[in-house]
């Protein structure tokens, strides 16, 4: 960059506050990559054991704020959506100079909960589009966010260094640990994950639910597409529901669509006329979806004029972004 | 077997109607296993090609017919469902002595149509489940049914000797090309497949044009869980059309019940009352349906008291049939 408002960006230190599968996992890859990183969980259980594989942790929250604050670090949150509000107000208090991200599934909720605290100057929101069907220290792993996408969103964006220094440090965090980063504003976020990550785990289970209404016979006889069609159906209930219920207004309307379609293709079949629509437009949807090869490549200039229009472009191509 | 009304059932001869990329594939695996098989095609091109592989096949029909009635050849035929109707008619008037099977997905229908041309009694319905998306005699292959389930049907059984050998020379074709033999009246399997092959089939195509709406954001940051959902949308739209408009039915009634789920888990996610029913019963079943380790196996002897009784039995606990 040749930029000089960020002058020792990828030497921002890094406080995580919440080690499950996430934020551990983001513990371990920038520790790995030599980043200082420290953080903090509430169970002193996690603590002793993220001790003792040797990582910079502690259980003790104001000490933890303290030192962020001190050192200007940037502030991960990585406990889930319904432990933020503390957290946050914890945040406005002690560290009242970090800028601030989440690694929360949901984003346009967050931000409610961010303006509340008074923090959406310093509030960059994050979405690393990585997991495994576990949770907790035990569960992280090195490497989870490599070739992931990680969507940063930019809808409380302002001209203030404050705010364009922290989108810069989220990104650059984002990519030291191998994500591809992807802007949205959180609510076309929201509408694209509830359509491809949350829709998915809907019909999944509700396929599962139907085949196996048919018995014996069906499972005997059900074969690749009934397998493919029903995997993420295996994932633990408590992350299919926390997942889908924090994103219920767009799922809603992702779900409605697809109702609709399945009443017309009912419709059609009943009365006759055939499925030519639906699987004509399915058939070239999926073909368009193959045909992606990655992603294409948008370079922007954090903070100069036009950059947040520059942003919405690439969210609106799909693009991953690069640092000029 | 130690019942002796079919003294010589191995060497049982197989005419073949219609050689795409079932019959043809059966042609294949039947000559392979050194059993005397041979086969029609309307297409003067396929049949110089099967010739010119080595295969016994001719665009004679009225001649394949009288030596398949010379022989007591056992009648596959392998062309699509409208084309039946004309084939069975020949078949009936210059076959007369004949066992006649289908390989078509759809069993109902094709029922229907062969009490229509007088065949009942020695007709026995079969659907190997195995398919590539290509067709025709270039895309046959050897192997396409090993460790596929074939499903046959029973619910016009007789007593009559004539339909309880042609049940077992379909049965032993079956088990000849390495397929696994599972029971079912005509009815119950189109049923269980509207279930578990055509509904994952319309699920996948609604997903597909769900998450193409979306757009470029959508499609990039989709990943495992729509790459998995929307894998058969890739399927050729002609095939899936054939499958799915000829078990009408039986899928608009799977759709429905779908159509159901989806709109409770909606209702669950805008009132805020969460999403425990369907996802824990999702998870449970396919808990089910992954915890199937093979088939269960029934054994029967063809033609004794209560061996339909049998057949029952074993198509409700979706097992794989063994003849004794």
């Amino acid at each position: 960059m040749k930029n000089n408002i960020f002058p020792n960006r990828a030497e921002t230190p890094v406080c995580i506050l919440g080690l499950g599968l996430i934020g551990g996992s983001l513990l371990r890859d920038l520790h790995g990559a030599g980043r200082e990183v420290f953080g903090w969980n509430r169970s002193a259980a996690t603590v002793k054991q993220a001790q003792s594989d040797g990582f910079d942790v502690s259980g003790e929250l104001p000490a933890v704020l303290a030192r962020a604050e001190e050192s200007k670090a940037l502030i991960v949150l990585g406990v889930p959506v319904p432990a933020l509000e503390d957290l946050l107000a914890a945040v406005a208090e002690q560290a009242p100079s970090c800028g601030v991200t989440d690694v929360t599934s949901v984003k346009a909720e967050v931000m409610e909960l961010v303006r509340t605290a008074g923090l959406e100057d310093r509030f960059v929101g994050g979405h690393p589009m990585a997991g495994t069907a576990d949770s907790g220290w035990e569960a992280t792993l090195t490497g989870l966010f490599d070739g992931a996408v990680w969507v940063i969103t930019h809808d409380n964006a302002t001209e203030s260094d404050r705010w364009v220094r922290t989108w810069v440090a989220v990104v650059d965090m984002a990519r030291t640990v191998g994500a591809a980063v992807v802007p949205a504003r959180s609510r076309q976020h929201d509408k694209a994950v509830a359509r491809i990550s949350h829709l998915p785990h809907m019909l999944a289970e509700s396929l599962a639910v139907a085949g196996d209404r048919g018995g014996s016979l069906a499972l005997s006889v059900a074969a690749g597409s009934f397998r493919d069609g029903t995997r993420v159906a295996g994932t633990a209930p408590n992350l299919v529901k926390a997942m889908c219920e924090n994103n219920a207004e767009a799922l809603v309307s992702a779900i409605d669509e697809t109702i609709e379609l399945l009443q017309e293709a009912r419709a059609a079949l009943a009365d006759g006329t055939g499925l030519d629509a639906l699987v004509e437009e399915g058939f070239a949807a999926r073909g368009r979806f193959e045909a992606r090869a990655g992603r294409a490549l948008f370079n922007v200039r954090p903070g100069t004029p036009g950059w947040i229009e520059q942003l919405d472009a690439a969210s609106q191509a799909g693009a991953e972004l690069s640092i000029i």
